[in-house]
């Protein structure tokens, strides 16, 4: 089914926008799908996108739009009129439309909708600019198939049709009474082996799930991802249908999400490409660095405490970097599984129990690890003074760490958590960070216990 | 519309298995979704869980049982029968059932078809169990609606009826020749608003995207977000029709790539949950400790090198772990970007124009955080001999270590991806460790260069 966008392809657009042949041009787009026209706004100039704009369809173009990512969008947009950007928004669906909207300068936001044409498009959109980004009512469409309880089959199926023209997928026929209160739901099964003159009240299913416009956007993904729903109505607190959340929505939702707890565990703070500028990405990774270096400077600090001592066991020293390192390790692995679980819902009982689990953990780890570290140090240093000595206080010292980190990676997110703070922002270097500098001091305290 | 489970509705459930109420406790299950009923065989003991399911149709359990984490399901499907087993696979749609067969031990995966009273869906199974689980095949079920193209609309919708009682979700129906070669779609508004004596040939809609059964899964996932499909129908080498893909399972497939990437990320080499025991967890992350502990071990060696300078310049040894930090900081930050960037298809051009990019980016931050740490430990050193001299060493051997740090956390997943090999795998401890050894190394050998 592919549609291969290559290099001669868009060689060619180019050479048809240079020599304005819209009529070849138009011909050509005819009946590549959005996404892929989406792909090609990408990779041609600024000038070409901004000239395929005005001249493909606004069918066409405010499909393609919504596939861009939300900084090209938004540039784009930024240099039609307003009449232009009212164009496009017109052929969106609303939840598209209002998300186009709320990005644009809030200057021109106005005089955009007032362009709009279609009343009911633009009261919706009106009405949908006042609910939250991340809430069922920033998710849902207004688009979607109503049929009221007192309508006959063949009624039904009248309207249906002419409803269907704005919906772009049906999945559900929602039944409300002469309020618009969501009553119900009709399955196309029924519909279609009704009598003609049968009521709707007589056929539909009384049983249906729905949301409230204010429900949080992670609780309705969670939600329709357990029981698998591919659209679910919202409504307001009188019960009213106010519009459906559907499952693409939902899987651009996750899709986000996971996005952003991976790039915290690697330590970016805000939303970037790898095609960004380069001051972009500064100041996305640069904060995250720069509590790396307080927390290196605090380690120095510490180890600076301990100067005494670096006469006669410099090979402590040298293996700071190793207790850092094995700190920061265990601190990111112990927390990572608790942010997981706690997105799953999986983390249940309580704190202490995981803090207990963890340290059982880290104290099986620990050993192993240390025993490994002892057979090597005790071997590699056999021929210096005092080598057994230190090689023990190196390793007992590494199994303490480790213990520690994975309290501290445990804790922090539980903690956040409970708190009401997103524990992911717990993973990565601010774990890494606390774990160096308590794991630094922590080894020296233990090695200059054994060693003194 | 939520259903709570509660401590008290657990408590009760307990109860009533204990005195074998069974008539309650089908009352009770009745209206309650496999969803809700996977989470309560999850919070009940072993024992309990066994008893429901042999209770509960299996209607309700066969769905439950697909909402259980694998190796839960796995260890309850263990303790039944065959006999037991087949049932709840006959009630599963086919995709399900395979996957559900295929964690079974070989030994019984025949028992267990054999039993399987359904000869369509017994066939269907046997057949599917030949397909790659990430392929095409292995995530498409056979349940779907299809209709010849010589039918008319009044035998189209009698099949359908039939058909749709297979089928949990409509999405599409799709229209074969007589060899089953797909060969279109039809719309439920067209088969709404024809006369019931049309031909399908004659309302069909000739365009329909499919993919092959050996596609791979991670492209079938790609190709439905980018074209938002909601299912996609699978065919072989003929275009025979074989089944079709629906949107749920591809929204499970990319939760579970989001995972595990996040976890390579944070250094845990298998798909483990909080819950896990502490033997499970253990293997998943001691290999990457170990892996830590040997790049420890290479930095002290390292050191040890340096050794002759240690008397005179002791404050250089102090900012290893601040030096490996930041190495490892600024590497899993890259790598996060490319490895990322990758999975979407936004890293385009050459290897050279990203390194020559992320070189630029790892100057500018090395020069502001390499100025702020010079600022800082030639203010604090100050009353220190040379303490100019080591302050500016210090700073200087930092943001050659960041330009190095960025450059390597870029280029190994670009690398890894070159040949084929998931670049996932590169973030995380594999580059923190990397960049451990070569950051000190460099950070001495500047230093020295700039000390001497």
């Amino acid at each position: 089914m592919s549609f291969e966008i290559t290099d001669i392809l868009l060689e060619e657009i180019k050479v048809h926008i240079r020599n304005e042949d819209d009529k070849i041009l138009l011909e050509l787009f005819e009946d590549v799908h959005h996404a892929d026209v989406a792909e090609i706004l990408d990779e041609v100039n600024w000038d070409e996108a901004l000239y395929l704009l005005r001249l493909l369809d606004s069918e066409t173009t405010s499909e393609a739009l919504m596939e861009l990512d939300d900084d090209v969008r938004e540039r784009l947009l930024d240099s039609l009129t307003p009449k232009e950007i009212a164009e496009e928004i017109e052929e969106m669906d609303t939840d598209d439309a209002v998300d186009a909207i709320a990005e644009l300068d809030s200057a021109i936001q106005e005089a955009v909708i007032e362009q709009i044409e279609d009343e009911e498009h633009k009261a919706d959109i009106r009405e949908m600019l006042q609910y939250d980004e991340d809430s069922a009512g920033g998710l849902m469409a207004k688009e979607l198939i109503r049929v009221k309880e007192t309508w006959t089959v063949a009624g039904c199926v009248r309207e249906m049709r002419r409803q269907a023209e704005e919906v772009t997928r049906v999945h559900s026929i929602y039944v409300v009474t002469k309020e618009d209160v969501l009553i119900g739901r009709l399955s196309l099964k029924d519909l279609l082996t009704s009598d003609t003159k049968t009521k709707i009240s007589e056929i539909y299913i009384p049983k249906v799930d729905s949301v409230h416009v204010n429900d949080d956007g992670e609780d309705v993904a969670k939600l329709m991802q357990k029981y698998d729903l591919e659209a679910i109505p919202v409504v307001d607190d009188e019960k009213k249908l106010l519009g459906r959340i559907t499952i693409d929505d939902i899987v651009d939702f996750i899709r986000d999400e996971a996005k952003e707890d991976y790039q915290l565990a690697a330590g970016i703070t805000q939303e970037v490409e790898a095609d960004d500028s380069i001051i972009e990405l500064t100041r996305a990774r640069l904060p995250w660095l720069f509590l790396g270096l307080i927390g290196g400077v605090g380690a120095a600090t510490i180890m600076g405490g301990f100067e005494d001592i670096l006469e006669d066991y410099a090979l402590l020293f040298f293996y700071t970097p190793l207790i850092a390192a094995m700190a920061g390790n265990v601190g990111v692995q112990s927390s990572a599984i608790i942010v997981q679980g706690l997105a799953n819902d999986d983390v249940k009982g309580s704190i202490s129990n995981r803090l207990l689990k963890e340290m059982a953990l880290a104290a099986l780890n620990g050993l192993l690890l240390g025993l490994a570290l002892f057979a090597f140090t005790a071997l590699w240093y056999r021929n210096e003074p005092d080598s057994l000595h230190t090689a023990l206080a190196i390793s007992i010292s590494l199994f303490a760490v480790i213990i520690m980190a994975g309290i501290i990676g445990t804790f922090i997110p539980l903690f956040l958590n409970k708190r009401g703070i997103d524990p992911a922002i717990a993973t990565g270097p601010f774990i890494t960070t606390s774990n160096d500098i308590f794991g630094i001091l922590i080894y020296f305290w233990i090695a200059k216990l054994i060693l003194f």
